[in-house]
């Protein structure tokens, strides 16, 4: 047994990961879809393909003029929130050019709207079954030429471990206000790896060769399972032009490659998670990321505007 | 002017690079095709799509067997060569695993053959206008999950510049022994690239930012004609099943996306030069690189098998 180890191997933890020297593949123990057809924008297909592969991908749901308004939108917050030192917007350490800025609703009224809009907040709650809260929101800006790889990752996986969010009970929005082709390095979804828990290994085994010690990182999936999940299930890109939208289910694995064309890409990012799915401790006993990046406040559920 | 700069800025050099301190998009002054239809594998209509393009894919040049047959060849090179000390033989450093060997042709009869195959001697014959010799061979496996991004770069700028090549009259071929898709980092392609020739910037200019400096290599195209020409262009991955076969320009823009996806990429790589093209003066000053990489001996023209 790893002395490594934080919590005992066979833990009450439903989705144990970052604990045991080895990977390894458990069931997904909860349901995907929380709702109902009927009770929201999407249909039963809609539902029935979200369920089955962990993805949604909805072209041009944004018209031209609504990307055109919230480019603007993202353009204004980088000029006035570049070199502003706020912990919320992460810069690039040399030119200073803003990459990504968090918490976007505590920033920006339209943007706000934007996560109430129906379309997606409709969504949201059809999906997740009832009231939601936003457990992170941001934006990204990734310049061409230079973007970098995202390797292959369940965000829930690191949600559970770090944040403590208790289970498969959240979704995540990514809005494209670029278009994504095949060669612009566009986001990378696995269909049907939402149905399994890649538990992640922990700290690193004593006896582990130094090469692999370069390169271990936290909640990265093993080369193994994740050759069995796209083996099975394939790898779709989420292309299409600016104004589509994917929503994508917490666990499921995804990941993109550098981008060296010419092309940026900018996207609005929004997590929605169930008021019955706050969170807890973080299972890795360390404390909790900051509030901006997963927030741990009692959850004041989203509502459209018209309410 | 800039005191780094080598030669002149006004050279004789008609394809002058790493001397200016400004980047310059420059027109080719060599025919694309140097030979005829008729006189190879080649038909007018693919002819022209190569002058056009710059490259011509032709998918499942080689069948299953012949595929096999190769892989095979390349992991018995592979193994035999690995902790081999051989300079040819480019290893992972912590693994040691054989990323890349050169000049197999002086290393297998069984890839010497495949260099001296019709379909893709002849062709090259075709393109290039008569007799031509290996400029450069090599295999190269890239491994799934972690295969690293290669950034856009034309061949004939390095192999001017570093290898004295005096013309644009070699082309390269590469054959595929994997299926090559849109998510497994294929080759990218810029059509049209190669009627332009793009000095690259030289020594670093001495009032340059440091985080431009961090990044600066040698005979790396700049942002700007880049975007130019993929504005014009576009992007053409070369994707296939296994045993498709790419020739191109040696001036052909071209780069890969790293590679997330579990598939490893393996290929055979020959660069055909003309032998009225020899190699003289590296143009940048500095001694020629190892002739396995750029081969500087009196020329042989390479035969079909029948002659």
């Amino acid at each position: 047994m790893n002395s490594n180890t934080a919590t005992p191997l066979y833990s009450p933890d439903p989705y144990p990961s970052r604990v045991a020297p080895r990977p390894a593949r458990l069931d997904r123990l909860d349901p995907v879809i929380w709702g109902a057809a009927g009770k929201g924008p999407l249909d039963k297909q809609a539902l029935a393909r979200y369920e089955r592969q962990g993805y949604l991908i909805m072209p041009a749901l944004l018209d031209a003029d609504e990307v055109a308004g919230f480019s603007a939108e993202l353009s204004r917050l980088r000029h006035d929130f570049a070199a502003s030192g706020d912990a919320r917007v992460i810069a690039e350490p040399g030119s200073g050019a803003v990459r990504s800025i968090f918490a976007v609703h505590e920033l920006s009224e339209r943007l706000t709207a934007l996560f109430r809009d129906p379309r997606l907040l409709g969504a949201a709650r059809q999906i997740l079954g009832g009231d939601v809260y936003l457990h992170q929101s941001r934006i990204n800006y990734k310049p061409g030429f230079r973007g970098k790889e995202f390797y292959w990752h369940s965000d829930f996986e690191t949600w559970h471990v770090e944040d403590g969010m208790p289970r498969m009970r959240a979704l995540s929005c990514s809005i494209s206000l670029t278009d994504n082709t095949e060669n612009n390095g566009p986001l990378l979804l696995i269909p049907g790896s939402h149905l399994s828990f890649i538990a992640c290994v922990g700290e690193t085994p004593q006896n582990h060769y130094q090469t692999s010690l370069r390169r271990q990182e936290y909640g990265v999936p093993d080369d193994l399972n994740l050759a069995d999940l796209v083996r099975e299930g394939g790898i779709e890109a989420f292309t299409g032009i600016a104004g589509s939208v994917v929503f994508f289910d917490c666990n499921t694995m995804h990941g993109s490659s550098s981008n060296i064309s010419p092309q940026p890409r900018s996207n609005i990012f929004a997590v929605y998670n169930s008021v019955e799915n706050t969170l807890g401790e973080p299972t890795c006993g360390l404390p909790p990321r900051p509030q901006f990046i997963a927030d741990r406040r009692p959850p004041t559920p989203l509502r459209p505007p018209q309410e």
